[in-house]
């Protein structure tokens, strides 16, 4: 049989192994892994890495705000970016503004705006407003219409249940037959440490981090697992970002509560005292919850090693650093308070968590390719259609130089962020062309999938 | 020298060590504890233990409820029953309703409200409403004027506080220099629990256990601590109803945080199941948090062995059977919700310690005594004025027939509630006398003490 | 391309990955997973799953005894038993006899034995003798000479090490770069136990189980973990029988130590109860440590299921229940300390781990790949040319049919002893066709494979 | 009634309370504690803490070695030692020697030799030979004859048992009802790690400490734990000296291993660093386990703190530094491994702990007594007796200067040792008399009493 391409001569690399061989694509799928294989047309991969393409489990792309605003990054742009760092499936967040629709009118019209990523997306559905028909309609609605799962919030003025809407929220869920993955940070706590921080006038960025404890953190995140284990539905924590989190995650799991985690790459590759920098700069580094300090990052890799923790998303915000929907958006003396909380992280996770976590031994490289691909494409119904290099996959596929060294500038990522809180940074190892269904989407930096080639993913039947 | 009185023969028990001996009386304090001492009048103890009189610290007396109603045992009547039951010192609760009163003025009248108690008395200021001049001026007044310690409930529509309110709560006691004892029940999701059981139609007492799980308890634990070490602030944790709650305090402590904790009698010695009754006696036995099983009494027992408990109050709740404020108030076909929640303890709780603990070898007796009087007179700064038989304390006394077997009736009780959950059970060891302040309050069952003879009582400076 | 062997549309199942494809063979490797692939000869796996043959870790085989006898199953026997059962990879044991020969000698001698194996094998080098010339010279040169790792035994009177010499083979097997698996019981309270046992006449099989309880095996692995972390070296806990020995591993990793942790089929099958059989129908399932309770059991799955043990082998042993080497040697009277220990298991590995893990809900599909198959296979360092399905690897593979539903009995298991614990036992999932090294070995459970047909196989160089 | 010796004013500190106070004495005994009693001697103890005087569990008083050679420390020289420290009770060792003498024959030799004592001495038994003879007679006999407890070793040449004769100890103990202390070591990872050292060349006071890492005295201690637990016979676990084994007694407890937890002054004051002085310095701080780190100490106050540790002995061993029997008896450039292990205390145990936990807020003054003579008494089956200051109590009393300050030096020790280690430095709180049985033994470091006013104390019936 002849192929419409195969990639020739490349090393295999899955969760489950790492082998020398070809992969043979026919149409968007891939219908061979073997060697010697023959293709109309062929690329070579000789030196290269062959990996399922990254699934980026959570990130925000053209996101509407409760303001009305809407984050800097679209379909379009955080798609390319997605491709300049070797991920081919994003799952972003429908919102739920109170703006008097319903859920499934939200959610359908944010599938919508997906039709122009350049890439396939799948859909995580916020819920900030548990009223009657969103719990008895909405969620039933948008599981049948394939969304990947439900999100709520903790924390944030705009977006945080109370135990008793999450309880509803998390009963529906286990009705409807979906995940719900949340932000889990002390809602009313940081409020008032963000409130003792404005009276003691301590307002500049290195205030978010004080403002934001691993303990409240923990807390959030023992109170969503007793909740969760009260109605025996699957939740997923988000952003853990220290090993105090962690523990209390694997102590819920023996208890039975069926809680899966999630970290991001901040979180092994910035630390709190980032936001210490002088004046405004410390911004740049402000997500929620905030980076911790070193020994937790090495905390945390000991949690992954150990797969106790086993996606590493992006959550990627579409925040840049000047203009209107920036984070100077209220002037560079704006308290940290009023400071939008997020960093774009869609192009870079793959090469700092291969930079960080294989060429420093903290993990093998099938280690990664669950962690960054394998293991969210599961998380989300979506395994093996996604996730893994073997015949019926789509053909989502990052060639990958592992002896390439890269210092990171935010021209390389395509996105419409206008800085990278990583900026200079050398890695390791870097993408040098992403397949998306089958055609070649990226090559040496240069983005060749156009608007419109991704599509709507729902997850597989029997997920 | 010789003494008013002397306690002849009996054997002495403090926390720290029992033997023979002598306690000799000058008015209202023990003088000397000794060998051979004289007194103008002398009561024979031989065969008898001579023990520090009871600290109870946490009853309801005549305490005002939101509605209007009051606590159906008044200082009288529930002093009496301290009395009968071998407690001299009882540690009760200054409400906070919403009836524009200050804090400091409802406190000053339930201080006179106490001048008819037999015995003496110190009170928890209970907080629930967190304004400005409560935390301002109310707070730190109430701390100047003797109060034990502040009161907060994570739980019931009337009196739960928020996380924010909890804080400031936390950081005023500490200001104020005072402790905060916390009822631990996650109140959002006790009432989602209840909701959907009166849903489901289940209605019948059994159901409040149900809807208050061990989880619920748990959680809200946790939560209270890690609030409390984000304050550096010492907290109390009441009516700790099974082992999984007090792995979280002992996780809790280990971690820093400054927490003490208590259990009452009814962990012991009730279960779920007393609740499970036919028709409406399950309400007997309702109290918040319910009681567990037995395999959770004796994990409990466990840890007061080991010290990690080191309290035992009575929980004591004036609500009787029948009658226009008793549990049956809204009628016996009354969904459990409606039902108050508290049983009657005060009279019962050192017969049930002693013959569950000491009798069946779960503690020994100078942890007995440690349990129910020298450990709650340390944490309310009365000690060693109450808790334990030295010279200089006061002289309260009771003298226990560790032989003397009872069979628990309500009669002997001596409080206004007309009935107890123990009515019927067997006991062996039970107080024969009683003394208060010198004299003797209790003999055989009759009430000597009169109104008016106990005082209120401060923590001592330097606690 | 034309392939040799062509199976096609078959369910491939990997660690990870669940696919429909087919599977291209040419000579003894697997060339190419695909869609529609052609080959001179195929085989129709429709409806069956096509999964890497099972790798067993941990199998006596032809082994040498103290007393001048062996192993009663050969490696013609126990290799056609493991095709009957889906394994195409058996780990199994050179003995290190006080002959006075060399270790090197011992080693290939035993590598000798293997030459009539009909599958491949490949040896972990017991360690019984810990002289100088076994560590300066002997474990160098079996890592050299490709032994999959050394194993020491922490009990039994004939192999048994003490503390000391377990560290000296742990240096040593650091400095040469392999692993060590340990047999984790306290030899000294074992034999204690059993004296005592033998002096209350307590001799039926029952008391093996009774005087090997679990804290001894738990006390073995936390001393032999201390001993590992002091060196800084790898250790394989084998055979782990409970959860109480799981949670001291799981510590003792958060601690950093590098420990693994096998278990078997019978800790999840058969209970402590099984050997409280009358007469000495109990010795059939004597083995050690001994099977525990249905709670145990329980709390392994779950262990399993999260990752934290990862390896289920059999530790099959070949003793017949008759006959002269077998566990009647003694006669049907003698005491349980005379009964050899250990039960087979090879061929039912993969049939029961499927029913009791697959079937019941207690793990995946993938995962039950991964623990029979790729997980042993990565530990000896022959993956990925065993363990998988990917071009390159090993054409070791076998066809199982899910729904294939049978009642075990001995023989259909192909080995040399006279009986199986599982005789009766129904199981639905049984394996119809194993080819190993590209030929067919099993079919319908017919050995086609020869003696010599398999080769030894050494870790992969930079495993 | 007129006492014989009154202690007038002073504040009295028990276990259990601190009040003001008289005590009056008759005899040897306390008749009674109060307010103004009249002597016809008086003491003035105004600005003095009155308290029980201090019961040392743990010294080697003229211990005989193996060697023939006998400890530095005199039952003489010893007692003058305790009570210029406050201390009025000591349990000291008997050696079992393999001199062909029965145990019962050591044991009353040794009582023989404590005749000599100033104050009164309780015994414990050390077994190390483990004959038949030893476990049927000696060992019930001895129990009869009131020995406080046995001893064993699980490290050093001369002493450690195998696990077996361990258990053969514990159930001889069991049965004949008396408690087991441990020395919790690993002895053959020891002699492991020894002689590694030694091979190096590293042969300094400084690798004594690296000799005996942490987690050999955990690992030995979780062992004697499960061996105990086993046997079901309460033991004491000698001398800890970090928190990481602590934490393993904490929970062999929850496991209801019955085991109580002793630590030492020089775990508060040393580190391993005072081993890496210069030349043989070292060797002055050289004991087993080595005192570890300034972190190691802080976690053992907090366990101290919270009572999960409650007996602090001094492990006193009378070594010199100089002279033929002291630390250089071979020699100051004999290797770590031929100086005798053990450093002197008795007389500094107290006023150690007083400065260190007391002063500096790591525990309160009721918890120092009930640390350095309450639990002690307990232990041993000495309390009441010994212990506290209550009527019928032996007048062992210590009289306490809080304020004065001294800089403790060796001549102010009463030992014959001619080293402290804690020469030079500064501690706040002396004692400034000590009564042993109603005599004053000690006044301004004066020894009054003389030779033989001590006597020998057996467990009191009934504890
Ligand atoms: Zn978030
Ligand atoms: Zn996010
Ligand atoms: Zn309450
Ligand atoms: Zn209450
Ligand atoms: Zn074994
Ligand atoms: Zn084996
Ligand atoms: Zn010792
Ligand atoms: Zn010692």
């Amino acid at each position: 049989m002849t192929y419409d391409i195969v990639i020739r001569n490349g090393t295999i690399v899955t969760a489950d192994a790492t082998f020398r061989g070809d992969v043979g694509i026919n149409g968007a799928q891939i219908a061979a892994v073997g060697q010697h294989l023959e293709g109309r047309e062929t690329i070579d991969a000789q030196g290269l890495l062959v990996m399922p393409g990254g699934v980026d489990g959570h990130c925000h792309i053209e996101q509407d705000e409760a303001d009305g605003s809407v984050h800097e990054d679209s379909f379009s742009t955080a798609s390319a970016s997605a491709l300049a760092g070797g991920t081919t499936t994003v799952v972003c967040f429908s919102a739920h503004l109170p703006n008097g629709r319903s859920l499934v009118d939200q959610f359908e019209t944010y599938v919508e705006k997906g039709r122009r990523s350049r890439i396939d997306y799948a859909i995580h559905q916020i819920i900030t407003n548990v009223d009657e028909q969103t719990i008895a309609e909405g969620i039933p609605e948008v599981v049948r219409r394939g969304v990947a799962g439900l999100k709520v919030f903790m924390t944030y003025d705009d977006f945080h249940l109370g135990d008793g809407d999450f309880l509803k929220v998390l009963e529906a869920a286990r009705n409807a037959g979906t995940i719900v993955s949340v932000h889990c940070e002390n809602y009313e706590a940081i409020s008032f440490m963000i409130r003792e921080c404005l009276a003691r006038n301590e307002t500049s960025p290195r205030y978010h981090a004080l403002s934001r404890p691993p303990c409240l953190e923990r807390e959030a995140t023992y109170r969503a697992m007793v909740l969760a284990g009260l109605i025996e539905q699957k939740i997923q924590i988000f952003h853990v970002s220290c090993p105090e989190v962690v523990e209390e995650i694997d102590r819920a799991r023996k208890r039975g509560v069926p809680v899966v985690a999630e970290t991001c790459p901040q979180y092994f590759v910035l630390t709190g005292a980032d936001m210490d920098r002088p004046g405004f700069e410390g911004a740049r580094y402000m997500c929620s919850p905030p980076p911790r300090t070193k020994a937790d990052s090495a905390g945390l890799w000991s949690y992954v090693r150990r797969g106790v923790i086993d996606v590493i998303s992006s959550d990627h915000c579409g925040y840049s650093y000047d203009g209107p929907l920036g984070k100077s958006r209220f002037g560079r003396d704006a308290p940290f308070s009023l400071v939008p909380n997020g960093i774009p992280g869609l192009a870079t996770r793959l090469p700092l968590i291969f930079d960080e976590g294989v060429n420093r031994g903290n993990i093998t490289l099938n280690q990664f390719v669950a962690l960054v691909s394998t293991n969210p494409a599961r998380r989300y119904g979506l395994h093996p259609r996604k996730g893994t290099i073997a015949p019926g996959a789509d053909a989502d596929i990052v060639l990958w130089d592992p002896e390439k060294t890269v210092t990171i500038t935010n021209s390389l990522l395509h996105h419409a962020i206008d800085y990278t809180p990583y900026e200079g940074r050398q890695v390791k190892g870097w993408p040098v062309m992403t397949l998306s269904g089958g055609r070649i989407g990226m090559r040496d930096n240069a983005i060749l999938a156009a608007e419109g080639d991704g599509s709507f993913v729902a997850p597989l039947k029997g997920n």
